[in-house]
Protein backbone atom coordinates (compact mmCIF):
# COMPACT_ATOMS: atom_id res chain seq x y z
CA UNK A 1 0.00 0.00 0.00
CA UNK A 2 1.21 3.50 -0.84
CA UNK A 3 2.10 5.75 2.23
CA UNK A 4 0.24 8.61 3.09
CA UNK A 5 4.06 10.74 1.13
CA UNK A 6 4.06 8.70 -2.14
CA UNK A 7 0.14 9.61 -2.21
CA UNK A 8 0.72 12.90 -1.82
CA UNK A 9 3.21 12.98 -4.64
CA UNK A 10 0.87 10.88 -7.29
CA UNK A 11 -1.94 13.46 -6.44
CA UNK A 12 0.45 16.25 -7.30
CA UNK A 13 1.84 14.55 -10.36
CA UNK A 14 -1.53 13.62 -11.31
CA UNK A 15 -2.77 17.76 -11.02
CA UNK A 16 0.16 18.58 -13.09
CA UNK A 17 -0.24 16.02 -15.24
CA UNK A 18 -3.92 17.24 -16.13
CA UNK A 19 -2.08 21.08 -16.14
CA UNK A 20 0.64 20.15 -18.64
CA UNK A 21 -2.07 17.98 -21.19
CA UNK A 22 -4.24 21.24 -21.41
CA UNK A 23 -1.65 23.88 -21.62
CA UNK A 24 1.79 22.55 -21.66
CA UNK A 25 4.42 22.58 -19.42
CA UNK A 26 5.77 26.45 -19.93
CA UNK A 27 1.98 27.65 -19.24
CA UNK A 28 1.72 25.57 -16.12
CA UNK A 29 3.00 27.31 -13.47
CA UNK A 30 4.19 25.81 -9.93
CA UNK A 31 1.48 28.15 -8.07
CA UNK A 32 -0.94 26.73 -10.52
CA UNK A 33 -0.12 22.75 -9.52
CA UNK A 34 -0.37 24.44 -5.87
CA UNK A 35 -3.87 25.30 -6.23
CA UNK A 36 -5.07 22.52 -8.15
CA UNK A 37 -3.65 20.15 -6.19
CA UNK A 38 -4.50 22.38 -2.75
CA UNK A 39 -1.29 20.84 -1.46
CA UNK A 40 1.15 23.53 0.65
CA UNK A 41 4.52 24.87 -1.14
CA UNK A 42 6.28 22.73 1.67
CA UNK A 43 4.63 19.53 0.60
CA UNK A 44 5.62 20.16 -2.67
CA UNK A 45 8.84 20.95 -2.56
CA UNK A 46 9.73 17.70 -0.14
CA UNK A 47 8.69 16.04 -2.95
CA UNK A 48 10.21 17.75 -6.21
CA UNK A 49 13.70 19.71 -6.48
CA UNK A 50 11.44 21.88 -8.92
CA UNK A 51 9.14 22.57 -11.56
CA UNK A 52 11.41 20.98 -14.28
CA UNK A 53 11.75 17.40 -11.95
CA UNK A 54 7.53 18.00 -11.89
CA UNK A 55 7.63 18.20 -16.15
CA UNK A 56 10.03 15.55 -16.57
CA UNK A 57 7.97 12.94 -14.24
CA UNK A 58 4.46 13.69 -15.23
CA UNK A 59 6.08 13.03 -19.41
CA UNK A 60 7.87 9.83 -17.71
CA UNK A 61 4.54 8.64 -15.98
CA UNK A 62 2.52 9.57 -19.45
CA UNK A 63 5.51 7.74 -21.65
CA UNK A 64 4.93 4.83 -19.53
CA UNK A 65 0.75 4.73 -19.86
CA UNK A 66 1.16 5.42 -23.38
CA UNK A 67 3.55 2.92 -24.13
CA UNK A 68 0.91 0.23 -22.17
CA UNK A 69 -1.96 1.41 -24.68
CA UNK A 70 0.06 0.72 -27.69
CA UNK A 71 1.18 -2.57 -26.29
CA UNK A 72 -2.70 -3.29 -26.15
CA UNK A 73 -3.69 -2.72 -28.98
CA UNK A 74 -1.10 -3.25 -31.38
CA UNK A 75 -2.43 -6.72 -31.73
CA UNK A 76 -4.13 -8.53 -33.66
CA UNK A 77 -4.47 -12.12 -36.00
CA UNK A 78 -2.18 -10.98 -38.29
CA UNK A 79 0.82 -7.99 -37.89
CA UNK A 80 -1.54 -6.10 -40.44
CA UNK A 81 -4.92 -6.56 -38.25
CA UNK A 82 -2.49 -5.72 -35.52
CA UNK A 83 -1.59 -2.02 -36.85
CA UNK A 84 -5.27 -1.41 -37.81
CA UNK A 85 -6.13 -2.29 -34.25
CA UNK A 86 -3.52 0.44 -33.26
CA UNK A 87 -4.78 2.97 -36.12
CA UNK A 88 -8.35 2.35 -34.33
CA UNK A 89 -7.61 2.70 -30.83
CA UNK A 90 -5.56 6.16 -31.54
CA UNK A 91 -8.63 7.50 -33.73
CA UNK A 92 -10.79 6.16 -30.78
CA UNK A 93 -8.69 8.05 -28.08
CA UNK A 94 -8.80 11.46 -29.45
CA UNK A 95 -12.29 11.20 -31.10
CA UNK A 96 -12.75 10.64 -26.85
CA UNK A 97 -11.08 13.92 -26.35
CA UNK A 98 -12.92 15.81 -29.04
CA UNK A 99 -9.74 16.38 -30.38
CA UNK A 100 -8.03 18.59 -27.75
CA UNK A 101 -5.09 18.21 -26.23
CA UNK A 102 -3.40 16.37 -29.02
CA UNK A 103 -0.49 14.23 -28.52
CA UNK A 104 1.34 15.26 -25.15
CA UNK A 105 4.78 14.38 -26.48
CA UNK A 106 4.11 15.98 -29.51
CA UNK A 107 3.03 19.44 -28.23
CA UNK A 108 6.19 19.12 -25.72
CA UNK A 109 8.62 18.44 -28.76
CA UNK A 110 7.58 21.23 -30.16
CA UNK A 111 7.66 23.14 -26.66
CA UNK A 112 11.02 21.73 -25.41
CA UNK A 113 12.81 20.97 -28.69
CA UNK A 114 15.01 24.04 -29.08
CA UNK A 115 15.09 25.13 -25.22
CA UNK A 116 15.17 22.11 -23.03
CA UNK A 117 18.27 19.02 -24.33
CA UNK A 118 17.27 17.30 -21.54
CA UNK A 119 13.44 17.28 -21.87
CA UNK A 120 13.82 16.40 -25.79
CA UNK A 121 15.94 13.53 -25.25
CA UNK A 122 13.05 12.13 -22.84
CA UNK A 123 10.60 13.28 -25.65
CA UNK A 124 13.16 11.11 -27.88
CA UNK A 125 13.06 7.97 -26.21
CA UNK A 126 9.04 8.04 -26.41
CA UNK A 127 9.06 8.29 -30.05
CA UNK A 128 11.76 5.99 -30.47
CA UNK A 129 9.80 3.07 -28.35
CA UNK A 130 7.35 4.06 -29.72
CA UNK A 131 8.59 3.63 -33.73
CA UNK A 132 10.60 0.25 -32.45
CA UNK A 133 6.96 -1.24 -31.49
CA UNK A 134 5.73 0.19 -35.25
CA UNK A 135 8.46 -1.30 -37.15
CA UNK A 136 8.43 -5.00 -35.23
CA UNK A 137 4.87 -5.46 -36.20
CA UNK A 138 6.06 -4.02 -39.78
CA UNK A 139 8.91 -6.65 -40.11
CA UNK A 140 6.67 -9.13 -39.11
CA UNK A 141 4.24 -8.21 -41.95
CA UNK A 142 6.79 -7.75 -44.22
CA UNK A 143 7.94 -11.33 -43.68
CA UNK A 144 4.24 -12.44 -43.80
CA UNK A 145 3.87 -10.66 -46.69
CA UNK A 146 1.04 -8.14 -45.82
CA UNK A 147 3.18 -5.21 -45.86
CA UNK A 148 5.07 -3.56 -48.69
CA UNK A 149 9.17 -4.55 -48.63
CA UNK A 150 11.14 -2.20 -50.78
CA UNK A 151 11.43 0.24 -47.68
CA UNK A 152 12.98 -1.24 -44.41
CA UNK A 153 10.37 -1.48 -41.60
CA UNK A 154 12.13 1.48 -39.01
CA UNK A 155 11.59 4.02 -41.95
CA UNK A 156 7.85 2.77 -42.53
CA UNK A 157 7.33 3.23 -38.81
CA UNK A 158 8.84 6.55 -39.04
CA UNK A 159 6.48 7.66 -41.47
CA UNK A 160 3.50 6.06 -39.48
CA UNK A 161 4.52 8.51 -36.64
CA UNK A 162 5.31 10.94 -38.07
CA UNK A 163 2.20 11.29 -40.14
CA UNK A 164 -0.27 10.81 -36.90
CA UNK A 165 1.78 12.95 -35.56
CA UNK A 166 0.82 16.10 -38.24
CA UNK A 167 -2.94 14.14 -39.05
CA UNK A 168 -3.66 14.65 -34.90
CA UNK A 169 -2.24 18.35 -35.26
CA UNK A 170 -4.81 18.92 -38.50
CA UNK A 171 -7.43 17.11 -36.47
CA UNK A 172 -7.08 19.31 -33.72
CA UNK A 173 -7.14 22.43 -35.49
CA UNK A 174 -10.33 21.70 -37.01
CA UNK A 175 -11.40 19.91 -34.02
CA UNK A 176 -12.81 17.21 -36.96
CA UNK A 177 -12.05 13.22 -37.22
CA UNK A 178 -11.53 13.42 -40.69
CA UNK A 179 -7.65 14.87 -41.31
CA UNK A 180 -6.33 11.98 -38.85
CA UNK A 181 -8.98 9.15 -40.72
CA UNK A 182 -7.49 9.98 -44.16
CA UNK A 183 -4.05 10.27 -42.77
CA UNK A 184 -4.60 6.55 -41.71
CA UNK A 185 -6.20 5.84 -44.35
CA UNK A 186 -3.25 6.59 -46.74
CA UNK A 187 -1.08 5.17 -44.16
CA UNK A 188 -2.99 1.90 -45.20
CA UNK A 189 -2.41 2.37 -48.96
CA UNK A 190 0.81 3.07 -47.94
CA UNK A 191 2.13 -0.19 -46.11
CA UNK A 192 0.12 -2.81 -47.51
CA UNK A 193 2.04 -2.32 -51.36
CA UNK A 194 -1.73 -2.15 -52.95
CA UNK A 195 -0.75 -1.91 -56.69
CA UNK A 196 -2.25 1.40 -57.73
CA UNK A 197 -4.89 1.26 -60.53
CA UNK A 198 -2.29 3.40 -62.95
CA UNK A 199 0.30 0.83 -62.53
CA UNK A 200 -2.16 -1.64 -63.29
CA UNK A 201 -3.21 0.11 -66.81
CA UNK A 202 0.49 0.55 -67.52
CA UNK A 203 1.29 -2.90 -67.18
CA UNK A 204 -1.49 -4.05 -69.28
CA UNK A 205 -0.63 -1.76 -72.39
CA UNK B 1 7.15 55.21 -49.71
CA UNK B 2 6.04 53.95 -46.07
CA UNK B 3 5.20 57.18 -43.60
CA UNK B 4 7.36 57.27 -40.49
CA UNK B 5 3.97 55.21 -38.40
CA UNK B 6 3.73 52.27 -41.32
CA UNK B 7 7.75 52.15 -40.18
CA UNK B 8 7.37 51.88 -36.87
CA UNK B 9 4.32 49.51 -37.32
CA UNK B 10 6.74 46.96 -39.84
CA UNK B 11 9.12 47.31 -36.93
CA UNK B 12 7.41 46.75 -34.20
CA UNK B 13 5.83 43.00 -35.82
CA UNK B 14 9.39 42.20 -37.26
CA UNK B 15 10.68 42.20 -33.92
CA UNK B 16 7.16 40.30 -32.46
CA UNK B 17 7.63 37.59 -35.42
CA UNK B 18 11.03 36.99 -34.34
CA UNK B 19 10.13 36.67 -30.72
CA UNK B 20 6.94 34.33 -31.25
CA UNK B 21 8.57 32.22 -34.34
CA UNK B 22 11.31 31.63 -30.77
CA UNK B 23 8.75 30.96 -28.33
CA UNK B 24 5.49 30.72 -29.43
CA UNK B 25 2.44 33.46 -29.07
CA UNK B 26 1.58 32.29 -25.54
CA UNK B 27 5.39 32.80 -24.04
CA UNK B 28 5.58 36.26 -25.68
CA UNK B 29 4.75 39.42 -23.85
CA UNK B 30 3.89 42.98 -24.94
CA UNK B 31 6.64 44.17 -22.46
CA UNK B 32 9.11 42.06 -24.44
CA UNK B 33 7.85 42.79 -27.78
CA UNK B 34 8.63 46.51 -25.97
CA UNK B 35 12.03 46.17 -25.37
CA UNK B 36 12.97 43.95 -28.57
CA UNK B 37 11.49 47.02 -30.76
CA UNK B 38 12.60 49.58 -28.77
CA UNK B 39 9.48 51.14 -28.39
CA UNK B 40 6.96 53.24 -25.87
CA UNK B 41 3.77 51.43 -24.83
CA UNK B 42 1.88 54.43 -26.37
CA UNK B 43 3.43 53.69 -29.73
CA UNK B 44 2.76 50.00 -29.75
CA UNK B 45 -0.68 50.45 -28.50
CA UNK B 46 -1.28 53.47 -31.27
CA UNK B 47 -0.82 50.90 -33.97
CA UNK B 48 -2.36 47.83 -32.13
CA UNK B 49 -5.09 47.03 -29.87
CA UNK B 50 -3.85 44.25 -27.65
CA UNK B 51 -1.17 41.46 -28.00
CA UNK B 52 -3.69 39.41 -29.78
CA UNK B 53 -4.30 41.48 -32.69
CA UNK B 54 0.11 41.79 -32.88
CA UNK B 55 -0.31 37.62 -32.97
CA UNK B 56 -2.82 37.83 -35.84
CA UNK B 57 -0.66 40.51 -37.85
CA UNK B 58 2.47 37.82 -37.37
CA UNK B 59 0.83 34.80 -38.15
CA UNK B 60 -0.70 36.74 -41.00
CA UNK B 61 2.74 38.33 -42.90
CA UNK B 62 4.04 34.96 -41.94
CA UNK B 63 1.53 33.21 -44.09
CA UNK B 64 2.13 35.61 -47.12
CA UNK B 65 5.59 35.14 -47.25
CA UNK B 66 5.42 31.39 -46.54
CA UNK B 67 2.27 30.85 -49.12
CA UNK B 68 4.92 32.58 -51.56
CA UNK B 69 7.66 30.85 -50.92
CA UNK B 70 5.45 27.92 -51.59
CA UNK B 71 4.76 29.37 -55.01
CA UNK B 72 8.36 30.43 -56.04
CA UNK B 73 9.48 26.72 -55.29
CA UNK B 74 6.27 24.36 -56.53
CA UNK B 75 7.67 24.56 -59.58
CA UNK B 76 9.49 22.97 -62.71
CA UNK B 77 9.08 21.27 -66.13
CA UNK B 78 6.79 18.86 -65.08
CA UNK B 79 4.49 18.21 -61.54
CA UNK B 80 6.53 15.74 -60.41
CA UNK B 81 10.07 17.92 -60.77
CA UNK B 82 7.85 20.45 -59.43
CA UNK B 83 6.75 18.95 -55.94
CA UNK B 84 10.58 17.67 -55.70
CA UNK B 85 11.83 21.37 -56.03
CA UNK B 86 9.35 22.38 -53.31
CA UNK B 87 10.39 19.48 -51.00
CA UNK B 88 14.02 20.07 -51.40
CA UNK B 89 13.57 24.33 -50.92
CA UNK B 90 11.43 22.72 -47.75
CA UNK B 91 14.14 20.44 -46.38
CA UNK B 92 17.12 23.38 -46.89
CA UNK B 93 14.25 26.14 -44.86
CA UNK B 94 14.75 24.27 -42.40
CA UNK B 95 18.26 22.78 -42.97
CA UNK B 96 19.79 26.40 -42.53
CA UNK B 97 17.88 27.20 -39.37
CA UNK B 98 19.75 24.28 -37.87
CA UNK B 99 16.00 22.35 -37.20
CA UNK B 100 15.20 25.40 -34.75
CA UNK B 101 12.16 26.91 -34.43
CA UNK B 102 10.19 24.47 -36.64
CA UNK B 103 6.99 25.24 -38.76
CA UNK B 104 5.08 28.61 -37.12
CA UNK B 105 1.84 27.78 -37.79
CA UNK B 106 2.50 23.79 -37.06
CA UNK B 107 3.70 25.40 -33.68
CA UNK B 108 0.45 28.11 -33.38
CA UNK B 109 -1.89 25.50 -34.13
CA UNK B 110 -0.80 23.44 -30.96
CA UNK B 111 -0.43 26.30 -28.88
CA UNK B 112 -3.68 27.88 -30.00
CA UNK B 113 -6.34 24.90 -31.29
CA UNK B 114 -7.95 24.37 -28.33
CA UNK B 115 -7.91 27.74 -26.50
CA UNK B 116 -7.87 30.38 -29.69
CA UNK B 117 -10.92 29.68 -32.24
CA UNK B 118 -10.17 33.13 -34.00
CA UNK B 119 -6.44 32.13 -34.16
CA UNK B 120 -6.89 28.45 -35.21
CA UNK B 121 -9.38 29.47 -37.79
CA UNK B 122 -6.92 31.80 -39.07
CA UNK B 123 -3.88 29.15 -39.08
CA UNK B 124 -6.10 26.36 -40.61
CA UNK B 125 -6.90 29.55 -43.76
CA UNK B 126 -2.80 28.70 -44.04
CA UNK B 127 -2.80 25.22 -44.20
CA UNK B 128 -6.01 24.91 -46.77
CA UNK B 129 -4.19 27.08 -49.04
CA UNK B 130 -0.97 25.36 -48.44
CA UNK B 131 -2.83 22.06 -49.14
CA UNK B 132 -4.89 23.70 -52.41
CA UNK B 133 -1.34 24.85 -54.08
CA UNK B 134 0.37 20.75 -53.30
CA UNK B 135 -3.04 19.23 -54.87
CA UNK B 136 -3.32 21.32 -57.81
CA UNK B 137 0.59 20.25 -58.67
CA UNK B 138 -0.88 16.52 -57.90
CA UNK B 139 -3.73 16.76 -60.02
CA UNK B 140 -1.63 17.93 -63.25
CA UNK B 141 0.51 15.49 -62.06
CA UNK B 142 -2.01 12.92 -62.33
CA UNK B 143 -3.18 13.55 -65.44
CA UNK B 144 0.14 13.50 -66.75
CA UNK B 145 0.59 10.51 -65.44
CA UNK B 146 3.21 11.10 -62.89
CA UNK B 147 1.89 10.51 -59.77
CA UNK B 148 -0.88 7.88 -58.77
CA UNK B 149 -4.43 8.62 -59.31
CA UNK B 150 -6.33 5.92 -57.16
CA UNK B 151 -6.62 8.56 -54.03
CA UNK B 152 -8.02 11.81 -54.98
CA UNK B 153 -5.42 14.66 -55.44
CA UNK B 154 -6.88 16.42 -52.00
CA UNK B 155 -6.49 13.42 -49.92
CA UNK B 156 -2.79 12.95 -51.23
CA UNK B 157 -1.47 16.68 -50.67
CA UNK B 158 -3.17 16.45 -47.15
CA UNK B 159 -0.93 13.30 -46.72
CA UNK B 160 1.81 15.83 -47.88
CA UNK B 161 1.19 18.81 -45.33
CA UNK B 162 0.91 16.35 -42.47
CA UNK B 163 3.43 14.56 -42.77
CA UNK B 164 6.26 17.35 -43.49
CA UNK B 165 4.54 18.54 -40.10
CA UNK B 166 5.41 15.72 -38.33
CA UNK B 167 8.90 14.95 -40.11
CA UNK B 168 9.58 18.69 -39.12
CA UNK B 169 8.92 18.29 -35.46
CA UNK B 170 11.08 14.80 -35.28
CA UNK B 171 13.97 17.04 -36.85
CA UNK B 172 13.50 19.46 -34.56
CA UNK B 173 13.73 17.18 -31.30
CA UNK B 174 16.57 15.60 -32.89
CA UNK B 175 18.34 18.34 -34.55
CA UNK B 176 18.76 16.18 -37.68
CA UNK B 177 17.93 16.37 -40.96
CA UNK B 178 17.20 12.26 -41.21
CA UNK B 179 13.57 12.40 -39.80
CA UNK B 180 12.21 15.07 -42.11
CA UNK B 181 14.39 13.51 -45.59
CA UNK B 182 13.08 10.05 -44.55
CA UNK B 183 9.46 11.44 -44.55
CA UNK B 184 9.65 13.04 -47.92
CA UNK B 185 11.30 10.05 -49.53
CA UNK B 186 8.80 7.91 -48.48
CA UNK B 187 5.95 10.65 -49.59
CA UNK B 188 7.79 10.82 -53.25
CA UNK B 189 7.23 6.35 -53.89
CA UNK B 190 4.03 6.96 -51.79
CA UNK B 191 2.95 9.20 -54.60
CA UNK B 192 4.47 8.39 -57.21
CA UNK B 193 3.00 5.39 -57.66
CA UNK B 194 6.12 2.59 -57.93
CA UNK B 195 4.93 -0.72 -58.17
CA UNK B 196 6.55 -2.26 -54.63
CA UNK B 197 8.94 -5.25 -55.18
CA UNK B 198 6.19 -7.79 -53.30
CA UNK B 199 3.50 -6.74 -55.89
CA UNK B 200 5.34 -8.09 -58.76
CA UNK B 201 6.34 -10.97 -56.97
CA UNK B 202 2.51 -12.08 -56.26
CA UNK B 203 1.78 -11.04 -59.91
CA UNK B 204 3.79 -12.74 -61.33
CA UNK B 205 3.11 -16.41 -59.83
Amino acid sequence: MATKGERTRDHILGEASRLVQRKGIGATSVGEILAAAGVHKGSLYFHFRDKEEIGREVIRQAADRFLGFVDRSLTGTTPRMALENFFAAALAYHRGTGFTGGCLFGNTALETGDADPGMAALVDEVFVAWMDRIARTIADGQRSGEFRDDVPARDLAQQVVATLEGGIMLSRLRKKAAPLERCIENLKIFLHAAVPARGLRTRRR
